[in-house]
């Protein structure tokens, strides 16, 4: 790859960020943007929380949790378990570490500047050299239409548990929000070498930052190649309550229902070798297919995928677009 | 006393909190209304800190800080630790456990309760049945004027320790202030006993209080005597800056100085034996006077002050507010 081309990663929190760390250790930090799920962002306890910029943040600073797969290493709850003596939601967990995150944001906000400056001068702090943008400074919340109405993405995936049925997601205030400015220049920038869609969950993930106004269409007409990583292996999801929603949706299970759902917006998707009997059903509905080992326990495994996937992207990037 | 007899006391922070300790271990907590300076109170990271319904709160739940004589016992301070790696402002101290106090006062009066009732939540929260109301519900704010202009209160006492020379003192937004309801219905009860000044500073936590529009007038108007304790013992002040901060402000030094300030407002001064020399000189003045132990090391100290408070307080009652 030449110094001069740049990636742009499509990313929500564990899954995606496992995949940004592999990324940002192959690659120079200045060749990488990472367009970050806002969806799922809300205000609780008066803070701005935004769990998936927070992932990436700690995750590529290294501060990440492993055991939880959220939230901050050598955390403390003495906040929490005093909020709780107050008889304060306790529900969403802050850690006294992690605490002081959504205060500095909260405080940067309130001062005036957008979620995209103050998230940069967060990455500052904690010394992330790999941009991390919001897909939008304006609020676009996730929200899961189950039987009994609509709930806001935390409290059906965090209070609820990922429990309740979900019969379809809904994007609200996705009509009145932009493009964060960096995300639209990532996305346009020439030195583009790829696209990548990261194995976060499609619909709750990825799905968000796709209903962006704007944001797919910018991504459509790049010249550089859109390659997704599919978050499912061998029929599961990675992570998350992937599966279950998609057999909720009514999706088609496993890889398969990966490559149906993102035909007509990726070039290319790589799955992992246990799918490899996948390959010529997804080359079907014209997309070029990455096989590799997909699972990231360690850091030799994120980086390996990473490789990977820069490499695969090389080979699909001579494609023409029309040909996907 | 009879079991009818309410006792209102003008406090500030840590000194005044002390005897509020002791009157709440001797009265039953229904007849104890504290009236608290809020001129502290300030926004802080986004959040509304009151120093001084703080010290209240945790010195009448007993979870203050015997040794900092502000903020919690058994604190922790992960969250500022974290803060000052992210660059944030960390001049004022907040512990892991007060912090939970702020989030929640901030994320009630968010959601639109007034200061009184959001302090009464909390002290239902600390179990703490004493009364404590906000002198107002509206911002009144300490400004110290010095040859630098006027300082913010906080930056004045704790950014800059109380170092900068006052020429005088400033309550921004009196004007627009007005009484909380229940600092009103104390002052103006019928079974009000007295009103008692406590041991706070007169110029920075006591002047606030009465800087509130009707309040100082409501007092003298009350058929209840009101008794200042003096923070001054032997020339010096108890606690925090008084000694200095009158010589600054041309006062006269020592329990005389503490005696002219209030002569007007007060119908009694209780003072230490210590000072016991100028009983003549401050009766001169129109004042009764109170001569007794007034240094609160100890619970027992506490207690036995306010007993002798209320006792002492009980002879000055009898008087006619005329022969002040």
């Amino acid at each position: 790859m030449s110094a001069q081309q740049t990636y742009t990663v499509l990313s929500g929190g564990v899954g995606g960020a496992k995949l940004v760390l592999g990324l940002q250790e192959v690659l120079r930090n200045e060749q990488l943007d990472v367009i970050a799920n806002t969806g799922d962002d809300f205000r609780h306890l008066g803070l701005t929380i935004c769990p998936d910029i927070d992932t990436l943040l700690y995750t590529l600073s290294g501060n990440a949790n492993p055991e939880t797969g959220w939230g901050r290493r050598d955390e403390r709850w003495v906040f929490m378990e005093t909020l709780e003596q107050l008889g304060g939601e306790t529900w969403f967990r802050l850690g006294d570490r992690d605490l002081a995150t959504h205060i500095t944001r909260q405080a940067l906000l309130d001062s005036g500047l957008t979620l995209s400056e103050v998230t940069r001068q967060l990455a500052t702090a904690l010394r992330v050299d790999t941009r991390i943008h919001p897909m939008s400074d304006d609020p676009l919340r996730t929200r899961v239409v189950t039987a009994d109405g609509e709930l806001e993405f935390q409290d059906y995936f965090v209070r609820q548990r990922a429990e309740p049925v979900a019969t379809g997601i809904h994007f609200a205030g996705a009509d009145g929000a932009a493009m964060a400015p960096g995300a639209a220049a990532a996305l346009t920038s020439a030195d583009n070498a790829a696209i990548i869609i990261s194995p976060s969950n499609p619909w709750l993930s990825i799905a968000p930052i796709l209903a962006v106004p704007g944001l797919q269409s910018t991504l459509l007409n790049s010249s550089a190649p859109t390659i997704a990583v599919s978050p499912v292996v061998a029929g599961k999801a990675i992570k998350g309550p992937t599966a279950k929603l998609m057999r909720e949706l009514g999706v088609r299970d496993g890889v398969l229902g990966i490559a149906e759902h993102y035909a007509g917006i990726i070039d290319a998707l790589i799955i992992d070798r246990q799918d490899a009997e996948y390959e010529e059903a997804i080359k079907a509905l014209g997309l070029r297919v990455g096989i590799t080992d997909t699972v990231m326990k360690d850091l030799s495994d994120k980086t390996a995928l990473a490789q990977f996937v820069i490499e695969f992207a090389a080979t699909v990037a001579g494609r023409a677009r029309g040909a996907a």
